[in-house]
């Protein structure tokens, strides 16, 4: 199974399901930061997987789902400690794209992603911090959800930047992704009634070109469909002066939450590249910009919940298609491919609120989505809108 | 109200629950960190309540009660920002500990254990990182929950330490406790068989002199009632030379983690002097501390995990029965009161697993407690052993 799915599986696994329960017969993988009982958490480095005890307990948000009748299929590769949104692993575990001809998978939930999109399994769980659900589902053409923060059981889940992390979920079909997301939480606050749907036009300005029409042209469609009324949103009314304040604030906080779970990691350790970069980024960070940063998440949260109180916001989950394998690498300055997706994933992190992706576009055949997002708790009515759209679409 | 239960409440409430439901006609109070629609999550400080937005939304926790027919009666005072075991604020918000005539009530989810203790309510919503419900708990002699970390939603909750916050629960009953407790983590993992009661020595002799003949004579007696056989456990077993180690790994990522959440805070807002020591104590902490202590955190955790997989561990939770009022000022070097709490309620939050609070002795018409901890998920197997153990009381 390892060789043919092309580094997707860490471990594969037959862990059955409870008999007769309502999600019998589904079966699920598993990010390997998240544990399984009988395998180690090896988040995507071989050596820290061998030295990492063996997982004596599966993480609560695994057993809720065998309990409802799932079956686990296997553990799955994923960026090395969940850095990075690409879904390249230096050890041998980057994914293949099966829906893009030589495009990457994304990350870091690279192996769940592809592990999906390849057909093996129905649906696989990942982690999201800044993206790393959200992101390969874009890529990958897959229904993706981002749980509100704290929502999910995140115990026996590696951490990486506590305050913004959560355990998600991508799926091939809206349906399942509902299904799964209820047993994940152990129910929803129920829906509350939704009147709008906002669009904040200075994140649509980071779409690539030739992404930007087929997306822009859902907008008006998709409110359509769901029976609300469009309306523009300017990032000032969350208290952000442009696209660049929103990564800033992001960045700032999950570098300070990052640099305690880097302490976590052995200096001696052999890791890639992207890691020991990353390690230097930490280092060097000018811990100065936290206040504000920390000041800023506030103000938009407070005013983000505000505006959704009875409304979804709709935007792009990525710039557009997957890129290339290896494109990234001398990207940094010049299409800016990864700092744009964590712009455009920072609003769901720093407010906590729940983002559903959908998979509704593509683009010379390979898919492109956007993004759905409600106020917190609302993750039900952000389900139920996303099977909504499946349906009709 | 606010007058006749002594600086219990930040703001009485009537939201009922949904009627006809399992918990009807239960009310309960909410920590004043944790959101309740129309309130503002004041913290302990009245100048960072009047400036904080009101909150448009129930935290998940408060809606799932609420979904599940209990009551909210309100919001409750806490020692400002979630900073410190005392209870004792400086806005006016020090509760009185009913059951310890001029003892304190501990904290820092003092108003949420004095509503309970005074008969206003049989339950209780606090938060808890280093021990914030179990202290309360303990001096109280009330029923406490500490989840398993992350299993019950931390959404719309102001986080301290997040990699050691919990929302948990105090009941004047076990079953109660069992109940509600259900609800608040939206279903728990199967209880496993346990065969052994474990005991930490070193722990035990942080006790005072008074409390530790009554509460060691406890072990033989719950062993039995639970039908499990007593062992010990040393602290080297958990890779842990002694004590002090454990209280300076806590304390090393509690801070890391606390420099974070103290960045949220204004530094032109008005702070009591305990808030004012710890900023000095977060700005002097030595970061190089920090690896060390995830080392022992991983050696601990996994240590721990396999001790529990057929074991409850049986510790003090506080070092005897609740200091009188004002005593503590002049502890830190002498009786270490503060410190001993710490140190006993670091296992748990270190390895993310859930202890259960049970008020089973006292000292001279004072309640004593001891902790019930189990493996990551095993919360429904705690529950029943503490609803057993009422029963039998």
């Amino acid at each position: 199974m390892n060789q043919a799915a092309g580094q997707i599986w860490v471990q594969a696994l037959q862990l059955q399901g409870a008999p007769a329960a309502p999600l019998d017969g589904l079966r699920f993988a598993v990010k390997n930061n998240i544990a399984v009982a009988g395998c180690s958490s090896g988040c995507g480095n071989p050596h820290w997987a061998s030295s990492a005890p063996m997982e004596l307990d599966h993480a609560p948000v695994v057993q809720r789902l065998l309990c409802a009748g799932a079956s686990c299929s296997g553990t799955t590769w994923m960026d090395e400690f969940a850095f990075g949104l690409a879904g390249e692993n230096p050890w041998g575990g980057s994914p293949i794209n099966p829906t893009v001809e030589g495009g990457i998978v994304g990350g870091s939930s690279s192996g769940s992603a592809a592990a999906v999109a390849a057909g093996w399994v129905p649906a696989a769980l990942g982690t999201d911090t800044g993206g790393s659900v959200r992101v390969p589902a874009s890529w990958c053409g897959l229904w993706g959800w981002r749980p509100s923060h704290g929502l999910v059981p995140s115990s026996g889940v590696v951490p990486l930047a506590p305050s913004l992390d959560v355990v998600g979920l991508l799926c091939s079909r809206a349906r399942v992704l509902e299904q799964m997301a209820a047993v994940m939480a152990g129910g929803f606050s129920p829906a509350r009634p939704v009147r709008r749907l906002l669009v904040i036009p200075e994140l649509w300005t980071l779409l690539d070109a030739d992404a930007a029409p087929v997306l822009q042209a859902l907008q008006a469609f998709l409110a359509d469909q769901l029976g609300l009324e469009l309306c523009s949103l300017p990032l000032s009314a969350l208290g952000l002066a442009n696209s660049d304040a929103l990564l800033n604030g992001f960045c700032a906080l999950q570098w300070a939450e990052i640099e305690i779970a880097l302490a976590a990691i052995p200096p001696d350790l052999p890791v890639g590249p992207n890691l020991r970069a990353n390690r230097g980024l930490v280092a060097e960070r000018d811990r100065s910009h936290l206040p504000g940063a920390q000041r800023l998440r506030q103000r938009l949260s407070s005013a983000l919940a505000e505006e959704l109180v009875d409304a979804f916001l709709l935007q792009p989950v990525t710039p557009g298609i997957a890129p290339q394998r290896g494109s990234l690498a001398l990207d940094r300055q010049r299409c800016r491919v990864i700092p744009r997706c964590l712009t455009l994933n920072a609003l769901a992190g720093l407010a906590g609120v729940p983002e559903v992706v959908m998979p509704l576009a593509e683009l010379g055949g390979a898919p492109l989505a956007l993004g759905l997002l409600a106020s917190r708790g609302q993750d039900a009515a952000l389900l139920q809108a996303a099977v909504a759209l499946e349906q009709c679409g």
